[in-house]
């Protein structure tokens, strides 16, 4: 039996999707739409509060592709306050547009695998707890997916022992490493949670670089011997100024 | 031919998602959703009342993320109480917004397998039936997945031997335990009456416990090597008292 | 290559379930309710006079868990009778509230293979005729599921010899046999009919008997090694008496 | 690396299967249900003339179960023919009531493989053009199914030489010479057009013959070894002269 | 561990496919169905001038089958204006009318495996920024498929060597260039931005070539060991002067 990793947890995180049902808002009045667009702006800045405060973070994508319209990140320390969250855009006014689709629940997950945390860095260093209870960066883009490692007999990711995981794990964090300030990286646990094992979310100007990443990372052992994914989800990021132009007609 | 196992049953339980219709809620009148509250809060009683006489149990959960809004669990001695109850739900005024999503049917199941089970725990122990008519704990979080044991040829749970099977539970049990006071866990059989082979429903008061003991679990080699898992669905307690304000808009 | 077995071909089978839409019935007029209730009771009379006659067999069952409300089951000499009655339900008053489901289409079937069926039981006994046209027995509880069988490179029930497949078939109605008067079972064959392979419709008093036989099946050599299961439903016997109540409002 | 075969390709082909929405059609005014039928039953005389021409086929069909209630099917010169019925489905009057279900592009394909087609009977015999160009039986009842063949290390059609394929094809095709008479074949190729590589179109008098052939088919090494099968779909004739009446309420 | 491949990429990729709503586009009265022909006639027009300076290119096709109406593929050098131009199809009057679909987010991609790439092609050749940012051809027909590579114990492509990989696409490119003049094609990466690795895009004079092609590469030992591929779609090319004709009742 292979030594379970010990994991360090902290926000809890919601990825929720929707899709938003245009022929509907174009049948409402003007004054509706400028109601339900005011409406999502006080919750917006509600949100940005509890940011400001360091209380959670939240960024909202607009989604390519007919996935969805809208993807919202929300991070808070609690459960009960994502489904606060969600129920919340589902009463406000707006939320009889914001059909909601595909989300995924997890914590934000460190784990002593990453070489980047061995040590000094995890301990010792007063970022780790900012790395637990991350601000989200605000950049142009955004890519989420999930994924789990492989239990086959051929390969099984929690047969194999530690020592082997991490020299997987450090390789891989070998390759992630030169896209420094070209992409962030969020690793999100949903074992118990969710569908799959872990969640990643990616953040970059260009998203040309989550292509470059995931298929140069595919190439790395643990990938190629252990990997499985789920569905990717890519977004534009909607800055509060910007969402009145996003729902104008 | 391995000896197949003797199970002892208790309730049949059906877990129930739910979508709320918040659009059509909004279009309501405030009397009509009043009223709908009211009939609901009767509903809640009569089936509170089950529960007081220990002829069932229950509990309502606010789901997080999309998958659904309110996950019920019901618990009681006949699959025709279980219909009953759904049906009640449905012909209720609020049933109109409760469109019925994932569901899970099931019977609470021990099985010599257990080592908590073995010997006077399962015979003596007037605890037994407690376990096979289990009062839910009202606690703060509940998780729901169904699972199932692989059938291949490197691995086929039901092609082992019987003491083999009696280790790996073993040893899997012992992991459980050191969750004793942060995780409860019910285990419910569907082989013959739903897609997987068993249920587990989790409650904890801290929902990072969820992530905990599936984590750990997985390193278990019962886990590792035998079991494949459907999806997970995690909720909030919504107590009787706060159901109003749930609705309220 | 194995020699194909020969299999003895009875009535035609259609597994037609329903969700019942509650929401638009009870928008219904009362006076439209009962028309719609008197109609579809006429209908059942005639299915039932075709089953007095001899012509065909059905049963009703309500579904326990949301994959459906109700669960029809019925035998008739022809395919082209199983879409008229359909069609039938679909035109009356109550069929713009019962929105279909999955269904399932098969023959149902007697092979060699059935140790029941050697030598004189098949040919000699007049029960073959009633068990190629069975009239459902109105018991309680009914569950539905398909299967198939492997045909992996370890695993090819097509590939191996016939006496192996009889002795593993043999095995396998003697646990069938430990079910006598408490599960009756109905085979149906649906290669070039439908999804799976075969359909499988079990009877019982106490709905746990499916449990415990589906359970105790899985731990023959026939099943853990060469049988896939899809879903399994569930549901009570709903006699043409309690029609009425089932809709009442 | 093996031989690609040759194929020798006819018409296009679409499978269109489409559900009816009894609940509107009994909404509509009995004078504009007459005008629906009556302008279908124009367009079915249109593609009669087609047919008549030999410029094209089709046939229509009942759906047995609830994965659709007709089957339309259409062979035509061309791919361009086929959306352009489709779309004047849609645009009728009928076709606001046909909601639009799952389908099948593929061009009927004949390979040297097939013992039938070896030497004279491809080349000099006419009847290849009428096999190519195949008006469609109408006899009682068709069965639609995709399948593939496998790509695995143990089993991959792609990769075993020529005369091994034909070898397993030609044992595969005296099967189905026992059921000539009884069940008619159109295979159609769907490799770079649809989900699986081919399409296969029975047509029986009686639809037992489809599980029967089907059923001893399943036992060919080819079938065994080589074959993946998509969803099964039978349907009964429906004659222009019996439109009116299935539409009738 | 094998060395991951370089690519060089172009613009941003979106194959975005809708349903048409006939029955609602029925409901609508004629002038405003001309407005929102008229208005589609403008975006069309925009989209046009794009391409005529080079600053993206698209095409539309009428989709054979019921997967979609409408595929809409949209090439353009940022994902932002892959988002605006969903929005603004969706924000504009037809756009109530064209239900999304499915999607695919890609983006042009050219390897060093292609042994057209090698060399003086790549690197001198002019053409390779017209690879790169292709103008589509207005063929009469395309087809879409998305791909993926296998990561099996047996057949693990990202872990062969390079040189072993180049001389699999080398053979596999040989295959390609015999249908020179007759199946033009554009590859699109997705890994790290949709559910597959690869989009295939293929145009053709005559549909048959989609097959031909597809059907013969699948016995290059690349597919054959390699390959998985997800659903394919094939649409007949809808000139912008064809539209207004293709949306006339």
């Amino acid at each position: 039996m292979a030594e379970a990793v010990i994991t360090m947890d902290g926000w809890c995180t919601l990825h929720d999707t929707r899709t938003f049902d245009w022929a509907s808002w174009k049948m409402t009045s003007e004054q509706e739409r400028s109601e339900a667009i005011a409406e999502f702006d006080q919750l917006m800045s509600k949100w940005e509060k509890t940011e400001d405060e360091k209380n959670g973070s939240q960024s909202l994508y607009k989604v390519v592709g007919n996935k969805a319209d809208l993807l919202f990140i929300f991070l808070r320390p609690s459960m009960d306050e994502l489904e606060e969250i969600k129920r919340e855009i589902n009463k406000s006014k707006i939320g009889d547009y914001l059909i909601p689709g595909y989300s995924y629940v997890s914590i934000v997950e460190m784990t002593m695998h990453n070489p980047m945390d061995e040590g000094k860095d995890r301990v010792l260093d007063p970022k780790v707890e900012a790395r637990l209870k991350p601000i989200l960066p605000k950049w142009e883009h955004a890519c989420f997916y999930p994924m789990a490692r492989r239990r086959t007999e051929e390969a099984n990711w929690f047969e194999i022992d530690k020592a082997e995981r991490t020299r997987l794990l450090y390789d891989h964090g070998m390759t992630g490493r030169k896209y420094a300030g070209k992409v962030r990286e969020i690793i999100t646990g949903s074992i118990g949670l969710d569908e799959w094992e872990w969640g990643v979310t990616l953040f970059a100007h260009d998203p040309l670089q989550f292509k470059k990443i995931v298929y140069e990372m595919r190439f790395d052992e643990v990938t190629t011997k252990y990997a499985e994914f789920g569905d990717f989800i890519v977004g534009n990021y909607l800055a509060k100024e910007a969402v009145a132009t996003y729902f104008e007609l």
